[in-house]
Protein backbone atom coordinates (compact mmCIF):
# COMPACT_ATOMS: atom_id res chain seq x y z
CA UNK A 1 0.00 0.00 0.00
CA UNK A 2 1.54 3.05 -1.15
CA UNK A 3 -0.72 5.71 1.55
CA UNK A 4 -0.67 6.20 5.27
CA UNK A 5 -3.41 4.56 7.32
CA UNK A 6 -5.94 7.76 7.02
CA UNK A 7 -8.41 8.36 10.20
CA UNK A 8 -11.83 6.14 9.96
CA UNK A 9 -15.44 7.31 8.31
CA UNK A 10 -17.15 9.86 10.82
CA UNK A 11 -19.57 7.50 12.71
CA UNK A 12 -23.15 8.55 13.62
CA UNK A 13 -23.69 7.93 17.31
CA UNK A 14 -25.76 4.65 18.29
CA UNK A 15 -29.65 5.97 19.24
CA UNK A 16 -32.52 3.89 20.10
CA UNK A 17 -33.65 4.04 16.30
CA UNK A 18 -30.43 2.39 15.24
CA UNK A 19 -30.32 -0.44 18.05
CA UNK A 20 -34.15 -1.10 16.84
CA UNK A 21 -33.22 -1.31 13.32
CA UNK A 22 -29.80 -3.97 13.97
CA UNK A 23 -31.58 -6.16 16.36
CA UNK A 24 -34.42 -6.22 13.24
CA UNK A 25 -31.80 -7.17 11.13
CA UNK A 26 -30.72 -10.05 13.11
CA UNK A 27 -34.17 -11.31 14.01
CA UNK A 28 -34.91 -11.48 10.62
CA UNK A 29 -32.15 -13.16 9.43
CA UNK A 30 -31.94 -16.82 8.18
CA UNK A 31 -28.11 -16.60 6.69
CA UNK A 32 -25.23 -14.49 6.97
CA UNK A 33 -21.76 -13.68 5.65
CA UNK A 34 -19.09 -15.82 8.35
CA UNK A 35 -15.41 -14.94 8.16
CA UNK A 36 -13.27 -16.88 9.94
CA UNK A 37 -9.35 -16.42 10.01
CA UNK A 38 -7.66 -19.28 7.89
CA UNK A 39 -5.16 -21.52 9.95
CA UNK A 40 -2.96 -21.80 6.57
CA UNK A 41 -2.76 -18.24 5.78
CA UNK A 42 -4.30 -16.18 8.36
CA UNK A 43 -6.39 -14.64 5.87
CA UNK A 44 -9.76 -13.63 6.61
CA UNK A 45 -12.06 -16.24 4.69
CA UNK A 46 -15.65 -16.09 4.02
CA UNK A 47 -18.63 -18.31 3.85
CA UNK A 48 -22.05 -18.19 3.76
CA UNK A 49 -24.13 -20.06 7.01
CA UNK A 50 -27.52 -20.29 7.86
CA UNK A 51 -28.38 -17.97 10.84
CA UNK A 52 -31.00 -17.65 13.71
CA UNK A 53 -31.72 -16.44 17.29
CA UNK A 54 -32.19 -19.63 19.76
CA UNK A 55 -35.00 -18.89 22.39
CA UNK A 56 -33.04 -17.15 24.91
CA UNK A 57 -31.86 -14.20 22.44
CA UNK A 58 -28.62 -16.27 21.30
CA UNK A 59 -27.13 -15.64 18.04
CA UNK A 60 -26.97 -19.27 16.05
CA UNK A 61 -25.77 -20.70 13.46
CA UNK A 62 -25.98 -24.67 12.67
CA UNK A 63 -22.56 -25.69 11.12
CA UNK A 64 -21.07 -29.30 10.16
CA UNK A 65 -17.95 -29.97 12.18
CA UNK A 66 -16.46 -30.94 9.29
CA UNK A 67 -16.55 -27.77 7.43
CA UNK A 68 -13.37 -25.65 6.77
CA UNK A 69 -14.91 -22.72 9.04
CA UNK A 70 -15.39 -25.58 12.11
CA UNK A 71 -12.19 -26.04 11.43
CA UNK A 72 -10.62 -22.98 11.55
CA UNK A 73 -12.71 -21.54 14.90
CA UNK A 74 -11.68 -24.13 16.86
CA UNK A 75 -8.41 -23.06 16.64
CA UNK A 76 -9.07 -19.34 17.18
CA UNK A 77 -12.62 -18.35 17.78
CA UNK A 78 -12.59 -15.16 16.47
CA UNK A 79 -15.20 -14.23 14.01
CA UNK A 80 -16.94 -11.94 11.66
CA UNK A 81 -20.40 -11.42 10.30
CA UNK A 82 -22.83 -9.65 7.67
CA UNK A 83 -26.23 -9.71 8.20
CA UNK A 84 -28.74 -7.75 5.75
CA UNK A 85 -28.38 -8.91 2.27
CA UNK A 86 -29.72 -6.87 -0.58
CA UNK A 87 -32.87 -7.43 -2.38
CA UNK A 88 -33.30 -7.89 -5.88
CA UNK A 89 -34.31 -4.10 -6.56
CA UNK A 90 -32.44 -1.29 -6.14
CA UNK A 91 -28.83 0.28 -4.93
CA UNK A 92 -27.26 -3.08 -2.68
CA UNK A 93 -24.91 -0.53 -1.22
CA UNK A 94 -27.92 1.35 0.45
CA UNK A 95 -29.70 -1.84 1.56
CA UNK A 96 -28.69 -1.88 5.29
CA UNK A 97 -26.64 -4.53 6.71
CA UNK A 98 -24.78 -5.23 10.41
CA UNK A 99 -21.33 -6.16 10.46
CA UNK A 100 -20.67 -7.71 13.81
CA UNK A 101 -17.52 -8.86 15.38
CA UNK A 102 -18.36 -11.90 17.16
CA UNK A 103 -16.66 -14.83 19.40
CA UNK A 104 -17.64 -18.17 18.23
CA UNK A 105 -18.40 -21.51 20.54
CA UNK A 106 -19.32 -24.70 19.23
CA UNK A 107 -22.44 -26.08 21.74
CA UNK A 108 -22.49 -29.57 22.75
CA UNK A 109 -25.32 -31.84 21.88
CA UNK A 110 -25.34 -32.80 25.40
CA UNK A 111 -25.96 -29.03 26.43
CA UNK A 112 -29.68 -29.01 28.82
CA UNK A 113 -30.39 -26.60 26.63
CA UNK A 114 -30.05 -28.26 23.28
CA UNK A 115 -33.37 -29.51 22.54
CA UNK A 116 -35.06 -26.08 23.00
CA UNK A 117 -32.34 -24.49 20.74
CA UNK A 118 -33.49 -27.29 17.85
CA UNK A 119 -37.35 -26.91 18.32
CA UNK A 120 -36.64 -23.47 17.84
CA UNK A 121 -34.39 -23.44 14.87
CA UNK A 122 -36.55 -25.81 13.40
CA UNK A 123 -39.54 -23.88 13.54
CA UNK A 124 -37.55 -21.02 11.36
CA UNK A 125 -35.28 -23.07 9.94
CA UNK A 126 -38.14 -26.05 8.25
CA UNK A 127 -35.81 -27.44 5.48
CA UNK A 128 -32.44 -28.00 8.31
CA UNK A 129 -34.72 -31.05 9.35
CA UNK A 130 -33.07 -32.92 6.59
CA UNK A 131 -29.49 -32.35 8.54
CA UNK A 132 -30.07 -31.34 11.61
CA UNK A 133 -29.30 -34.44 13.46
CA UNK A 134 -26.88 -35.79 11.18
CA UNK A 135 -23.79 -36.49 13.40
CA UNK A 136 -21.57 -33.87 12.44
CA UNK A 137 -24.07 -30.61 12.83
CA UNK A 138 -23.39 -28.73 16.00
CA UNK A 139 -25.31 -25.33 16.75
CA UNK A 140 -22.55 -22.50 17.09
CA UNK A 141 -22.80 -19.64 19.56
CA UNK A 142 -21.86 -16.05 18.08
CA UNK A 143 -21.48 -13.76 20.75
CA UNK A 144 -21.17 -9.92 19.63
CA UNK A 145 -18.24 -8.16 20.59
CA UNK A 146 -19.12 -4.81 18.97
CA UNK A 147 -21.67 -4.17 15.46
CA UNK A 148 -21.15 -1.42 12.89
CA UNK A 149 -24.78 -0.47 11.67
CA UNK A 150 -24.30 0.69 7.78
CA UNK A 151 -28.25 1.90 6.80
CA UNK A 152 -27.08 3.27 3.30
CA UNK A 153 -24.76 5.48 2.60
CA UNK A 154 -22.96 7.84 4.96
CA UNK A 155 -24.84 6.57 7.57
CA UNK A 156 -22.77 4.71 10.07
CA UNK A 157 -23.62 3.22 13.67
CA UNK A 158 -21.16 1.71 16.10
CA UNK A 159 -23.01 -0.08 18.25
CA UNK A 160 -21.96 -2.33 21.93
CA UNK A 161 -21.87 -5.62 22.59
CA UNK A 162 -24.86 -5.43 25.11
CA UNK A 163 -27.46 -3.66 22.23
CA UNK A 164 -26.97 -6.92 20.17
CA UNK A 165 -27.20 -9.07 23.23
CA UNK A 166 -29.92 -12.11 24.31
CA UNK A 167 -31.83 -9.51 26.44
CA UNK A 168 -32.53 -7.25 23.40
CA UNK A 169 -32.85 -10.12 21.01
CA UNK A 170 -34.86 -12.64 22.75
CA UNK A 171 -38.67 -12.62 22.16
CA UNK A 172 -37.94 -12.09 18.69
CA UNK B 1 -13.68 -24.86 21.99
CA UNK B 2 -14.20 -28.32 23.17
CA UNK B 3 -13.78 -30.41 19.98
CA UNK B 4 -10.22 -30.95 18.30
CA UNK B 5 -9.88 -29.85 14.40
CA UNK B 6 -10.95 -32.44 12.26
CA UNK B 7 -10.45 -32.98 8.38
CA UNK B 8 -12.06 -30.45 6.51
CA UNK B 9 -15.17 -31.40 4.18
CA UNK B 10 -14.82 -33.61 1.36
CA UNK B 11 -13.77 -31.22 -1.75
CA UNK B 12 -14.57 -32.48 -5.46
CA UNK B 13 -11.95 -31.63 -7.93
CA UNK B 14 -11.72 -28.46 -10.09
CA UNK B 15 -13.02 -28.88 -13.67
CA UNK B 16 -14.14 -26.92 -17.03
CA UNK B 17 -18.20 -26.59 -15.31
CA UNK B 18 -16.78 -25.24 -12.24
CA UNK B 19 -13.97 -22.89 -12.99
CA UNK B 20 -16.83 -21.45 -15.65
CA UNK B 21 -19.62 -21.21 -12.93
CA UNK B 22 -16.67 -19.41 -10.68
CA UNK B 23 -15.81 -16.93 -13.31
CA UNK B 24 -19.55 -16.59 -14.04
CA UNK B 25 -19.87 -15.54 -11.08
CA UNK B 26 -17.39 -12.87 -10.65
CA UNK B 27 -18.19 -11.58 -13.82
CA UNK B 28 -21.95 -10.97 -12.48
CA UNK B 29 -21.27 -9.48 -9.24
CA UNK B 30 -21.94 -5.95 -8.56
CA UNK B 31 -21.39 -5.96 -4.94
CA UNK B 32 -19.75 -8.17 -1.98
CA UNK B 33 -19.04 -9.42 1.02
CA UNK B 34 -15.54 -8.48 1.64
CA UNK B 35 -13.38 -9.35 4.93
CA UNK B 36 -10.27 -7.62 6.09
CA UNK B 37 -8.67 -8.07 9.77
CA UNK B 38 -9.04 -5.56 11.94
CA UNK B 39 -6.19 -3.77 13.52
CA UNK B 40 -7.83 -3.41 17.06
CA UNK B 41 -8.98 -7.09 17.88
CA UNK B 42 -7.10 -9.32 14.73
CA UNK B 43 -11.20 -10.33 14.35
CA UNK B 44 -12.15 -11.05 10.40
CA UNK B 45 -14.01 -7.30 9.90
CA UNK B 46 -16.98 -7.77 7.06
CA UNK B 47 -18.17 -5.15 5.07
CA UNK B 48 -20.13 -4.83 1.92
CA UNK B 49 -18.60 -3.49 -0.86
CA UNK B 50 -18.74 -2.40 -4.61
CA UNK B 51 -17.70 -5.39 -7.10
CA UNK B 52 -16.91 -5.09 -10.82
CA UNK B 53 -13.95 -6.28 -13.31
CA UNK B 54 -11.32 -3.96 -15.16
CA UNK B 55 -10.79 -3.88 -18.46
CA UNK B 56 -8.47 -5.96 -18.28
CA UNK B 57 -9.84 -8.38 -15.77
CA UNK B 58 -8.42 -8.06 -12.86
CA UNK B 59 -11.29 -7.69 -9.96
CA UNK B 60 -11.62 -4.24 -8.80
CA UNK B 61 -13.58 -2.57 -6.01
CA UNK B 62 -14.45 1.38 -5.35
CA UNK B 63 -13.86 2.34 -1.76
CA UNK B 64 -13.26 5.42 0.43
CA UNK B 65 -9.72 5.73 1.85
CA UNK B 66 -11.25 6.90 4.82
CA UNK B 67 -13.58 3.85 5.23
CA UNK B 68 -12.85 1.35 8.63
CA UNK B 69 -11.97 -1.10 5.44
CA UNK B 70 -9.62 0.33 3.59
CA UNK B 71 -7.52 1.64 7.16
CA UNK B 72 -7.55 -1.85 8.20
CA UNK B 73 -6.09 -2.92 4.46
CA UNK B 74 -3.56 -0.33 4.72
CA UNK B 75 -1.88 -2.33 7.70
CA UNK B 76 -2.41 -5.54 6.32
CA UNK B 77 -3.36 -6.51 2.76
CA UNK B 78 -5.10 -9.73 3.74
CA UNK B 79 -8.31 -10.20 2.79
CA UNK B 80 -11.56 -12.30 1.93
CA UNK B 81 -14.08 -11.84 -0.83
CA UNK B 82 -17.49 -13.94 -1.13
CA UNK B 83 -19.48 -13.15 -4.04
CA UNK B 84 -23.27 -15.06 -5.90
CA UNK B 85 -25.49 -13.03 -3.47
CA UNK B 86 -29.21 -15.37 -2.96
CA UNK B 87 -32.34 -14.64 -4.73
CA UNK B 88 -35.29 -13.95 -3.09
CA UNK B 89 -36.70 -17.30 -3.64
CA UNK B 90 -34.95 -20.56 -2.97
CA UNK B 91 -32.80 -21.86 0.03
CA UNK B 92 -30.06 -19.18 0.32
CA UNK B 93 -27.87 -21.90 1.03
CA UNK B 94 -28.18 -24.03 -2.03
CA UNK B 95 -27.08 -20.67 -3.97
CA UNK B 96 -24.07 -20.71 -5.52
CA UNK B 97 -21.12 -18.30 -4.38
CA UNK B 98 -17.56 -18.45 -4.62
CA UNK B 99 -15.31 -17.59 -1.40
CA UNK B 100 -11.87 -16.34 -2.41
CA UNK B 101 -8.59 -15.39 -0.28
CA UNK B 102 -7.49 -12.31 -1.69
CA UNK B 103 -4.62 -9.71 -1.63
CA UNK B 104 -5.86 -6.01 -1.55
CA UNK B 105 -4.06 -2.97 -3.39
CA UNK B 106 -5.11 0.43 -3.64
CA UNK B 107 -4.65 1.85 -6.98
CA UNK B 108 -3.23 5.46 -7.17
CA UNK B 109 -5.77 7.70 -9.26
CA UNK B 110 -1.86 8.60 -11.54
CA UNK B 111 -2.02 5.06 -12.67
CA UNK B 112 -1.42 5.03 -16.25
CA UNK B 113 -4.91 2.73 -16.31
CA UNK B 114 -7.01 4.89 -14.27
CA UNK B 115 -9.01 6.53 -16.95
CA UNK B 116 -9.86 3.05 -18.72
CA UNK B 117 -10.98 1.54 -15.33
CA UNK B 118 -12.93 4.59 -14.51
CA UNK B 119 -14.64 4.23 -17.87
CA UNK B 120 -15.25 0.40 -17.56
CA UNK B 121 -16.59 0.78 -14.23
CA UNK B 122 -18.81 3.84 -14.93
CA UNK B 123 -20.46 1.58 -17.61
CA UNK B 124 -21.22 -1.57 -15.13
CA UNK B 125 -22.09 0.40 -11.93
CA UNK B 126 -23.63 3.73 -13.47
CA UNK B 127 -24.79 5.02 -9.78
CA UNK B 128 -20.95 5.46 -8.70
CA UNK B 129 -20.81 8.46 -11.05
CA UNK B 130 -21.91 10.21 -7.75
CA UNK B 131 -18.93 9.60 -5.96
CA UNK B 132 -16.33 8.03 -8.27
CA UNK B 133 -14.47 10.99 -8.48
CA UNK B 134 -14.83 12.48 -4.56
CA UNK B 135 -11.36 13.02 -3.35
CA UNK B 136 -10.89 9.97 -1.41
CA UNK B 137 -12.24 7.28 -3.57
CA UNK B 138 -9.73 4.86 -4.94
CA UNK B 139 -10.32 1.30 -6.74
CA UNK B 140 -9.08 -1.41 -4.93
CA UNK B 141 -7.20 -4.23 -7.03
CA UNK B 142 -8.19 -7.95 -5.17
CA UNK B 143 -5.86 -10.68 -6.51
CA UNK B 144 -7.09 -13.72 -6.00
CA UNK B 145 -4.56 -16.69 -4.44
CA UNK B 146 -7.49 -19.13 -4.01
CA UNK B 147 -10.79 -19.96 -4.20
CA UNK B 148 -13.57 -22.11 -2.97
CA UNK B 149 -16.55 -22.43 -5.20
CA UNK B 150 -19.83 -23.85 -3.20
CA UNK B 151 -22.67 -25.09 -5.67
CA UNK B 152 -25.15 -26.20 -3.74
CA UNK B 153 -25.18 -28.13 -0.92
CA UNK B 154 -22.16 -30.84 -0.76
CA UNK B 155 -20.59 -29.56 -3.78
CA UNK B 156 -17.10 -28.06 -2.82
CA UNK B 157 -14.49 -27.07 -5.34
CA UNK B 158 -11.60 -25.79 -4.27
CA UNK B 159 -10.18 -23.02 -7.72
CA UNK B 160 -6.74 -22.43 -8.00
CA UNK B 161 -5.56 -18.64 -8.27
CA UNK B 162 -5.00 -18.92 -12.23
CA UNK B 163 -8.41 -20.35 -12.97
CA UNK B 164 -9.89 -16.79 -11.73
CA UNK B 165 -6.76 -14.69 -13.04
CA UNK B 166 -7.37 -12.29 -15.34
CA UNK B 167 -6.75 -13.88 -18.50
CA UNK B 168 -9.92 -16.02 -17.29
CA UNK B 169 -12.05 -13.05 -16.52
CA UNK B 170 -11.14 -10.44 -19.17
CA UNK B 171 -13.67 -9.44 -22.09
CA UNK B 172 -16.89 -9.93 -19.92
Amino acid sequence: MTEAPQPPERYQPADPRARAEAQALLRAATHAALAVLSPDTGHPQLSRVALGLGPRGEILSLVSTLSAHSRALALDPRAGLLVGEPGPKGDPLTHPRLSLEVTAQVLPRDDPQHEARRSHWLAAHPKSALYIDFADFRFLRLTPLSGLLVAGFGRAVPLAAADLGPDNLAGA
